[in-house]
């Protein structure tokens, strides 16, 4: 029973490898290259631990750990969109889901169903553990943003507008963490790193 | 107080970022290239997750997850190690101590010193969160060398003699995932893909 747990478990491990070649439009805080999701998403992982009391809510941080961990493995089948696109469409959730089954179905049916569960309820964005887990995965690329120049708002001259009203989703999660976004997004503008009218 | 904490989780947020820039020997499943850090870690964390049920002893999820999370952040300084290699220094635990103390120091004093003391825990190997998170940091590279036609054995002419004797550790933690592993071993032997005497 274990052992055939195992090479279940073994299959999903080499499948989700795939996530290292998935590219994010942001880059790195230290060099030009653009950032993969697994980096992401183990970037996260790290920022819920030393940030987590940072959340409005009290969270369970295991729960919150999980959901940044496998956030990004539907990507593997639905891809990438990029987060300030006006082009693409954001709204794959019916692909995503398709991606998820077969991805984490890949597992033993216990560990699918929870895991499953787990995506769609950071999807959802409902729960304590939800919303400050989307607050992270909204803060670390507008860090990056910040830091890089301006970085993927100025590459793909995003105005200010539209990068203050699709971050302000870390206020449902963080309000410390808004007030240190909107700093740094004022900040942007005075640099002449992000554009306003 | 808060955001005083924040600006200090900042500066070690951009500071770990490093990490995605340190190269593993080791290649990735689905292609050459070699691995960093940061994927690293980040496969680890979600192995521990799908893994966790093969651990030989009952075990906090969390803190496995916190210590495969953080492990290799003191690389930044101290660089990393091949593991089979046998002219490197494998014995280079104060300097990576001299390392956690400075990169985790960035953190708030609280955070920096349970940071400091959940990686000495993964180090030391004695306890059952660290032996588990030991057996998983073996069973990563051990899958992708198998699945690589031999990987790092064949490129760097390890023998089976020290592949076996480097990764039975992972016993330590998991029976389930010993078993597997020297299977794993005994089957790239039978292929040609390890030299054994």
């Amino acid at each position: 029973m274990h052992t055939n747990n195992l090479e279940k478990q073994v299959a999903f491990i080499k499948e989700i490898d795939k996530i290292k070649f998935i590219q994010r439009k942001s880059r790195l805080f230290n060099s030009d290259r653009r950032e993969n999701d697994a980096e992401h998403s183990w970037h996260l992982a790290v920022m819920a631990i030393v940030l987590a009391q940072h959340s409005d809510k009290p969270i369970d941080l295991l729960k919150v750990l999980k959901m940044v961990l496998i956030h990004d493995i539907v990507e593997i089948d639905a891809g990438d969109t990029f987060f300030y696109s006006s082009t693409e469409n954001h709204d794959n959730r019916e692909e995503e889901l398709v991606a998820a089954k077969r991805i984490f179905g890949i597992l033993p049916k216990e560990q699918a169903d929870e895991l499953i569960a787990i995506w769609n309820e950071f999807e959802d964005a409902e729960t304590d553990e939800a919303k400050f887990a989307k607050s992270l995965d909204r803060f670390e690329p507008l860090l990056q943003d910040a830091v890089n120049d301006g970085g993927s708002w100025a590459e793909f001259d995003v105005p200010y507008q539209k990068v203050y009203d699709l971050n302000k989703t870390i206020k449902n999660g963080s309000t410390t963490m808004w007030k240190y976004a909107e700093d740094l997004i004022d900040e942007s503008v005075e640099k002449g790193n992000l554009r306003k009218e």
